[in-house]
């Protein structure tokens, strides 16, 4: 039996065998600067080249359309505060209640320091956003909408390009925070009419402190970290090589094996639920029927989700209570509360978030661990 | 004889080993997310603690002083654009025409988008800052000043302490670009009495895409990159622990072997002038006397630096010529226009900047292969 049970893959993964090793030439021989123009940077320059494409065609863009960032949320920051600074009339930004501190924090800045008008979108009790919300919320000042393609907390998938296209009838750009979706389920850009779309590296087993931000062919954005001429002159900043190397090889294995990543993961979901059934135990999972596989959020009524954690962590397993980045607070979450839980069911919400490299002993440990702590 | 000689340290340098080793356990087995509450995130933990200790005591400062980014240019951008955000009645900013183009984009970025007010100090032929000019330059609407530390191309070290008081006396804060310095020379951020110093840890044999941001104790500026609560809630983004931790292994060590390496690096370079001039080879050396071992600046006056440096990659010989970040441009850098340097003299101009792996045979070859050019 493992010593320690890892499943909070919603907060990062385990960097992937394949993406180590090809980070290693980088940060060995090959640590040449990708921007001279000598012939030792021409196989760091080639390397970003390859990884682009093989980022792009993940998907559905072209390679011009990635630029590499050091994570979700400067993708994040990128979009939300730099989309509409050409149109000073337009820079309204229309988001959800439940998205990422990133975005939601991101938002807050803009209303802080330049006077934007900023508006969240409710969700329904399963953390879905209705079209009809966006209709009603849109007016002419309003230049982006950000909602997240899959919540982090709950798992709920968000019908994106719905919501697109009627941000694009109303004028506006669209941008999706998909930290939680690349390298899960799949995705393209061009079925999601999306025009930035956010993604961090180790949320599907490639290195922390590495992302991407696809621009839509077309879009102008100023960019958010101005200096040398690197990223087409749009991100700069002596580029990461390794770790976008690493990024590239991790997405491009969990692209490969999704389908059967996404089958195994269902079945441990089905299997660890229905031990909880077995056991007699009461629970409520929570979300949409349409949510991303290995994301389980689940409120046992009457109990602390946080001792549930606390009590689980001393038997080596590694689980999730409240918002994904930060663990230490015990007030509701901002999502749970978007979703109208009740408090006694909020309380007792933990997330389990199962990755690829979990097995039916790991999901068969933990039911049987949260039989003992709550018996 | 090796097969390849690299002479661009002042662009990037090789990750040393004892960094690389550090790294190795953060992207393998101990991968948990930093911010979480639970054991598996302790280590993680501990080793950003001992990370930004180690940093803060290289420097002077204390670990809270201490932020990490995704390198020198994020620093730069979020100094600049950010440390007056709360005083929209001084956000004029005071830096120089020699700055990196971190800084220098970052201020026309605000100039143009925010309509801040933004002057260039001058600089003397060997690319000083004069105190007087800075003097001249402050008036009631400046709230910033950003003086780099070393300048990329020449290595000539500026009077920052001098010029820091000068900005204080007259109640503007003062952030210097440390980039070239930190790891090279003797830095500490009380002498030299700063409010904001930004380094990037792969010019200092750390790894590329870290690096981090020193913020005096008592300084208020908001988060450049807001989102979670990381870095006393200062900057977001799940926490970059190998490369965090790896930049603090390469620092000890450069910082441990300073004075050695400094010893053999103006030995290799007196050597490499010494061979140019026994050769009866006519060049310029640029800069200031106070300058930064192993960067040198040296003009050909009436030949072609970007030739030489094209001959010499040919010879397996890695230089530079004009800007540290982007050698494409064959044009004159702003730095040696800024000097103002006789056009035929500029363009003939080379940077051969030497690190802690060269050796004396490396410099013999580049001074053989030179001559080999030039006659």
């Amino acid at each position: 039996m493992k010593s320690h049970i890892y499943a909070d893959n919603a907060a990062t993964t385990k960097l992937s065998e394949k993406a180590l090793e090809a980070m290693l030439p980088w940060l060995t021989g090959e640590y040449g600067n990708a921007s001279q123009s000598y012939a030792f940077s021409r196989k760091p320059k080639q390397a970003l080249q390859e990884s682009r494409a093989i980022i792009a065609e993940s998907i559905g863009a072209t390679p011009e359309e990635i630029y590499f960032t050091s994570g979700g949320t400067e993708s994040n920051n990128w979009a939300i505060k730099n989309a509409t600074l050409n149109k000073p009339g337009n820079n309204g930004i229309v988001t959800s209640q439940i998205e990422h501190h990133a975005v939601l924090n991101a938002c807050e800045f803009e209303k802080q320091y330049h006077g934007r008008r900023i508006q969240l979108l409710p969700v329904s009790k399963q953390a879905m956003i209705a079209p009809e919300q966006l209709i009603n919320a849109l007016c002419p000042s309003v230049g982006l909408v950000s909602v997240m393609l899959v919540n982090n907390e709950v798992g709920t998938i968000e019908p994106i390009s719905i919501l697109a296209d009627i941000a694009h009838e109303h004028g506006a750009l669209f941008h999706t925070d998909a930290v939680q979706a690349i390298g899960h389920i799949p995705v393209n850009v061009k079925e999601l009419n999306v025009d930035f779309l956010s993604s961090s590296a180790h949320k599907f087993n490639g290195p922390k402190g590495i992302g991407f931000l696809y621009i839509k062919k077309g879009v102008n954005i100023p960019p958010y970290i101005a200096g040398g001429k690197q990223e087409m002159g749009s991100r700069a900043g002596t580029e990461n090589v390794a770790s976008i190397v690493g990024m590239a090889a991790a997405l491009e294995e969990n692209v490969q094996e999704m389908l059967v990543i996404q089958e195994r993961l269902l079945h441990l979901e089905t299997l660890f639920l229905s031990r909880l059934d077995t056991m007699g135990i009461t629970y409520v999972r929570n979300g949409a029927p349409s949510h991303i596989p290995g994301n389980m959020s689940i409120s046992f009524s009457g109990l602390e989700g946080e001792a549930i954690m606390h009590r689980l962590d001393l038997m080596g397993i590694s689980i999730s209570t409240g918002s994904a980045c930060d663990s230490k607070n015990t007030q509701i979450s901002h999502v749970l509360k978007a979703m109208r839980l009740e408090e006694s069911v909020a309380k007792g919400t933990v997330r389990i978030s199962l990755g690829r490299y979990n097995t039916e002993e790991d999901v068969e440990t933990i039911a049987a661990a949260i039989r003992k702590i709550i018996s």
